[in-house]
C-alpha cells in the first residue's frame, strides 16, 4: 500500500512541478521578447518564482522516498 | 491506509500550489513587462500572494508527515 | 478511515484556497497595471476578498487536524 | 464513514466558496478599475453578493462539525 | 449511508448555489459599471435572481439536515 | 440505499436548476444594459423561462422528498 | 436498487432540461434584444422549442415515478 | 438490475435530445435574427432537424420502458 | 448483464446521433442564412451527411433491440 | 461478459463514426458556401474522407455483433 | 475478459482513426477552399497523412479480432 | 489479464499515434497553404515529426503483440 | 498484475510522447512557415526539443520491458 | 502491488516531462520566430528552463526503477 502512496505523490509532484515551471518559464520567454531591454530582471523574478513553485514539488518527492524506503 | 492519506494531501498540495503560485507569477511577469515602472510595487504585491496562496499547502504538507510518521 | 476524510479535506482546501486566491490575486496585478494610481485602492480590496476566500478552508484545514488527532 | 461524509462536505464547501467569491471579487476589481468613481457602489454589492454566496457553504461546514463530533 | 447521503448533498448544493450565484452576481457588477444609470433596477433584478436560485440548494441543505438528524 | 439515491437526485436538481438559472438571468441582465428600453420584456420572457427550467428539478427534489420519507 | 435507477433518470432529465431550455431561451433573449420587432416571432419559436425539449425529460421523470412506486 | 439499465438509457436520451435540439433551435433562433425574411425556410429545416435528432433518443426511451416493464 | 449492455449501447447511440446530427444540422443553417440562394444544395448535402451519420448509431440500436429480447 | 463487450464496442463506433463525419461534413458545408463553385470537388473528397472514417466503426459494428452471437 | 480487451482495443481504434482522420481531412477542406489551386497538392498530402494515422488503428483492429477468436 | 493489459496498451497507441500525427498533418496542411512556395521543405519536416511520433506508439504495439501471445 | 503495470507504463509514455512531439513539430512547422530564412535554425532548436521529450518516454517503455519479461 | 506504483510513477513523469518541457520549447520557438536576433539568449534561458521542469520527472524514473528493482 505505501508503495502505492509513493506513487500518487510522485505523480502530483510532477505534474504540478511541470505544469507550474512550464507556465513561468513559457511566460517569461514571452516578456523577454516583447522587452528585451528588462531580460535581466525578468530572469530574476524567474528564478524566485521558480523556487517558490518547486518548494512543495520537492517536498513531495521526499515524503514519497520516506515511503519506499519505509 | 494513512499512507495513501498522506499521499493525497500531498498530491492536493503540490498541485494547488504550483496552480496558485504559477498563475500569480506568470501574471507579475505580464505585467511588469507592459509598465515596467511599476517592477517594484508588483513584485511587492506577488511575494504578499505567494505567502497566502503557500500557506494552505505548507499545512497540507505538515498534516501529510503528521500521517507518514504516525 | 478518519486519515482518508482528513486527506480528502486537505485536498479540497488546499485546491479551493489556491485556485480562489491565484485568481483574486492575478486580477489585483492585472488591475493595477491599468490604473496604477488606484493601487492602495484595489490591493485594500484583495485583503478583504483573500480574507473572505481563505474562511473556509482554513476551517476545513481545522477540520483536517481534528480528524487526524481523533 | 461519518468521517469521510464530513470530508466530502468540507470539499464542496471549500471548492464552492472559493469559486464563487473568487469570481465576483475579480469581477468587482476589473469593474473598479474601469469606473473609479463607481468604487463605492460596486463594493456594496460585492458584499451583498459574498454574503448570500457564503451562506450554504457555511451550512455545509456547519454540517461536517455535526458530522464530526457525533 | 445516510451521512454520505447528507454529504453528496450539501456537496451539490453549495456548488450549485456559488456557481448560479456567482454568475448572476459578476454580471450584474459588470452591466453596472457598462450602464451605472441602471444600477438600481439591475440590483432589483438580481436579487429576484438569486432569491430563484438559491430556493433549490436551500431545499437540499433541509434534505441534508433530515438525513443527519435522522 | 434510498437514501443515496434521494442525495443523488438532489445534486442534480440543485445543479442544474443553478446551471440553467444562472445562464438565463445573466443573459437578462446582459441585454437589458443593451436595450434599456426593452427592460420590461425582457423580464418577462426571463419569468416564463425560469418557470420552465425549475419546473423539471422541483419535480426532482419531490422525488427526493419521497425518496427520504419512504 | 430501483431507487438508485429513479435517482440516475431524475439526474439526467434534470441537467437534460436545464441545459437545453437554458441554451434556447437565453439565445432567445439574446436575439430579442438584437432585433426588438421580431420578439413575437422568436417567442413563438421558443415556446416551440422547450416543448420539443422538454418531451424526452417529462419522460425520464414519468419512468423515474414508475420505478419509485414499483 | 434491468432498472439500473433503463435509467441509463433514459440518462443518455434525455442529454443527447437537450443537447441536439438546443443547439438546432437556438442556431435557427440566431439565423431568423440576422435574416428575418427567411425565417419560414429555416423552421421548416429546423424541424426536419428535430425530427431526425429525436429519432434515436425517442427509440430508447421506448427500450427504457421495455426495460422497466419486463 | 445484458440488459446494462443494452443500455451502454443506447446511451452511446443517442450521444453519437444528437452531437453528429446537431452539428451538421446547425451548421447547414448558418450557412442558408449566409447564402441563402444555395439553400437546395446545402439541404441536399445536410440529408446525405445525416444518412451517413445515422447509420452506425441505428445499428447501436439494433444490436441494443437483440439484447433486449434476447 | 461478451454483451457488455459488445455495447462498449458499439459505443465506442458510434461516439468515433459521429465525431468524425459530424466534423467533415459540417467543414464540407461551411467550404462550399464560401466558395460555391467548388462544391462539387468538396462534395467528392468528403464522400473519399468519410469512407475513410466510416472504415474502423464498420468494423467495429462487425466485432461487436461477432460477440453478440457467439 | 479477452472480449472486454478486444472492446477496449476496438473502442480506442475508432475512436483515434476518426479524430485523426477528422481533424486530417476537414483541414484539407479548409485548405482547399482558400488556395483552390492547390487541390491536387493537398489531397495527396491528404492521403499519405491518413495512410499514416490509420496504420496504428488497423493494427488494434487486428489484435482485437485476434483476441475475439482465441 | 494480459489481454486487458494488451487492450490499454493498443488504446494508448491509437490515440497517441492518431493525436499527434493528426496535429502535424494538418498543420502541415495549412502552412503549405500559406506559403506553397516551401511546400516540399515542410513535407520533409512532415515526414521527420511523423517517424519520431510513431516510434513509442508503434512501440507500445509491439508489447502488446508480446502481451497477446504470451 | 505486471501486465497491466506495463500497459499503463505504454499508455502514459505513448500519450506523453505525441503530445510533446505534436506541439514542438507543429509549432516548428508554424514558424518555418512565418520566417522561412530561419528554418534550419528552428529545425536544429527542434531536434534539441525532440530528444529531450523523448528521454522520459523512452525511459518509460524500457521499464514496460522490463515489467514484461520479469 | 509495487510494479502497479512504479507505472503510476512513470506515467505522471512522463506526462509531465512532456507538459512542461512542450509548453516552453514551443513558446521558444515562436520567440525565436519574433525576434530572431535575441535567438542565443532565448535558447539559453529554454535550456535552464527545461533543466528545472526535468528535475521532479527524472526523480520519479528514479523511484519507479527503485520499486521495480526492489
Amino acid at each position: 500500500m505505501q508503495y502505492i502512496a509513493a506513487a500518487i505523490a510522485v505523480f502530483g509532484s510532477a505534474i504540478a512541478a511541470a505544469y507550474g515551471n512550464g507556465k513561468v518559464i513559457s511566460k517569461t520567454l514571452e516578456s523577454m521578447t516583447r522587452q528585451p531591454e528588462m531580460a535581466g530582471q525578468l530572469r530574476a523574478t524567474m528564478f524566485i518564482g521558480v523556487g517558490i513553485i518547486e518548494a512543495v514539488p520537492i517536498l513531495g518527492i521526499v515524503i514519497a522516498l520516506l515511503l519506499v524506503f519505509k
